[in-house]
């Protein structure tokens, strides 16, 4: 009974901000930090390292195709070696940040397009996993049962699944598709969901079946207000049910 | 006598290129690589730390202010915070495409605009060193008897100063500034220069007086046919007096 | 007793946005819209536009420095020759855009550091008002009796001083600099500022003498909240003083 | 016996040049001039514009995806909304340049990625044809029989199809893909070619059949010594066969 939560942070840009980082870092134990491809930029990056450290916050590097303008929610055709070599960039880049603040980059959790591309396409998945295994002492987070997933194991990168609490799943174990009736729960029914995947490894359909996932991580939001509440209660009805919230090695 | 020669590699950028980064890499010991806020790019980076790592030439990180427009030649009002940030940041990209090929970023030299800032202020001076100091184990290459040198050298951060073969030295052991009358030397006396000041740590004055300059590299450029020519022999003129080519540690 | 009330719009990028632009736009009669090299990205540029027409607002373009990273706030070397090419390109930007809505640019006001730039440096006035006379049929917007003031005269090019209701004006009419105590006036002083320098032209100096502040337009901000209720604030005070609100032409 | 001759032109960023735009401008009758978003900056449209009124050669926008660090080369999933406002900001940017230099932008042709995927893709042919359409008095270059052409006929947009001089076609009218033997033509075939598409509208199939190739426009390169020479031969060898070089209007 032990599960992290882990959230998107440093998402601003120079004069921009987003989400309440504050806030999160009262409530995660992992921290997926922008760096400077969709989002955050040098001052940010290393603010949010130094917050992350300060609330005992595990860091990991949340890597985007370049397009600051797109935020990294477009996918792009770039090339395996030009791929793994922005992953590197990027991973460097944040390492620095965290190493200023006393820590370093421990895990990679893959962003908007990039997170997509690579849980379905082998290539992308493996040109990712090439980053990790060049820089070295990194694992990895992203969706179960995925490319990603293989591509790390294949690699002999270690992999952390993360589930959803407030999205709805197939009975093949996979989430629903945005846009698809049912595919959002409402606030009650994600709590329940929350504490079935870390006490029991399992979710329910969208027909009320249960279904086995098991993750080592639940991702939950703060890009507004009612997300941080969710948030929030989500790791209350975790500790209220005696589960230890603790991020991955 | 031992002297290093260090150049500008990797400033290309996408599609684009610039200078003989081949050429060049069988001339110098030590190579300033962009970090892509003034040229290079990620797939560059890795490329260019591989080929130095393949010639046994030393990992610099040529850090600069972010202005790929104006390829980082144009001053900024970037705060220092800003400043050391952005330093750690290009400083963490190119460290982990070094630690891809094996090596790791040795050392920092700042480029164009940059370069000029922290020769002459201070607080800029101080804001790169900061980044240096709070990423550890990073010596710095500069202008002798400059800000950069004494900011370096409160915070216990190795300096290596560096010297022109083709330019003219004021009686104060500076550089003749660009424009002037005589700034610019003429191949056989570059040659000289450099022999000169690798042997005896004396250059000349446009007056023709020595003057001492006691630097532990030699700057040499790659950007046209003839530069990396005149690279060359001033390399073959070191060897034929006996000047061992070798990097800072 | 006419004025305009001029604002800053469309100062989001992509994923991120700033400021109340729906609130302004029933506010001003005249938008500063963003032209993607401070902030604003063609998608908002072009939605800005349209509802400034949909709003009656007259639109000028807010040409920056390029600095997205630094919102346009930090000053930059940038020659006389870039600035006019890079006014340019920015003012045609937002142009199509103006034009796909059905209106065209009709002013031009610099942002930020090059606000402040243009308004001391007659090199960089000069630069921006070559711009305004290349693409032609358009004014200038800006601080009074300043270098852009000039440059505009003396190019033959229509100008329009902004005044600001919540700051406090030297003896010889200028802005006491941020900073300075008594520099920025609370709500009460700022309304009867806005009233004084709309019907009387005249502003208070921190001394509480009064002082000549003629101009065409009063600049105000959206940026916050408390920014926005000012400035409906100062729209009301204005019109129950018989003020007209009306762009200049 | 009329036909136009187009090229990229102003292909360099900041520091870094391609092609040779100055011989390229003594060739061809319509230059397509980059606006900043694959390659290009304001100086550089600026100067290009310029070059382009002297000689008399018609100015077109080369619109492309937002990737500087891509060549533009790399597809992107970008929303028609998205497409048409960069296409639009692109279009007005280089017409402030053109104004500048005496003249107006009179045509688009999309640029790399973007041209294969408007060619084959109906609304992102449509989403680029939108903003012809909104900006008003331009037409389009591109591929004949394609997306982007049934798009702009359904607009009511004039559009001009190119052909190649160098490539060799299918027995459908389509260009052989590159990478498939073949698909590049030798300099003689490509001469020949070039007079059989200007003179006869019928190039040679791969196999040795004629098939007809009805353009208005033929593309030409200028991104190495061998191109430019291969162009000059190209308009040479269409004057000597009494061929009219003229741009379309």
């Amino acid at each position: 009974m032990v599960i992290d939560l882990n959230s998107d942070l440093g998402e601003g840009f120079g004069a921009w901000t987003m989400g309440d980082d504050a806030a999160l870092l009262d409530i995660v134990t992992s921290a997926n930090i922008a760096c400077g491809f969709h989002a955050g930029d040098p001052v940010i990056m290393r603010r949010t390292c130094e917050l992350a450290v300060a609330h005992g916050v595990r860091i990991g590097a949340h890597i985007s195709y370049r397009d600051l303008a797109g935020f990294g929610r477009r996918a792009m055709a770039v090339s395996p070696a030009e791929l793994t070599a922005e992953s590197l960039y990027q991973i460097g880049a944040l390492d620095a940040c965290a190493r200023a603040a006393g820590d370093r980059v421990r895990y990679v959790k893959p962003h908007g397009a990039l997170y997509h591309s690579a849980a379905s396409d082998r290539s992308t998945a493996e040109a990712v996993v090439a980053a990790l295994a060049a820089f070295g002492g990194l694992s990895l987070l992203g969706p179960a049962d995925s490319e990603l997933s293989a591509a790390a194991a294949a690699a002999g990168i270690p992999f952390h699944a993360e589930g959803f609490a407030d999205r709805a799943y197939t009975p093949q174990g996979r989430l629903v598709p945005r846009g698809q009736s049912g595919a959002v729960l409402a606030a009650d029914a994600a709590l329940r969901q929350a504490v079935s995947i870390a006490v029991d490894g399992r979710a329910r359909t969208v027909t009320g079946e249960p279904v086995a996932v098991r993750v080592r991580s639940l991702c939950v939001h703060g890009d507004s207000p009612d997300a941080v509440r969710m948030a929030r209660s989500i790791r209350q009805s975790l500790l209220d049910q005696g589960v230890e919230l603790r991020s991955f090695e």
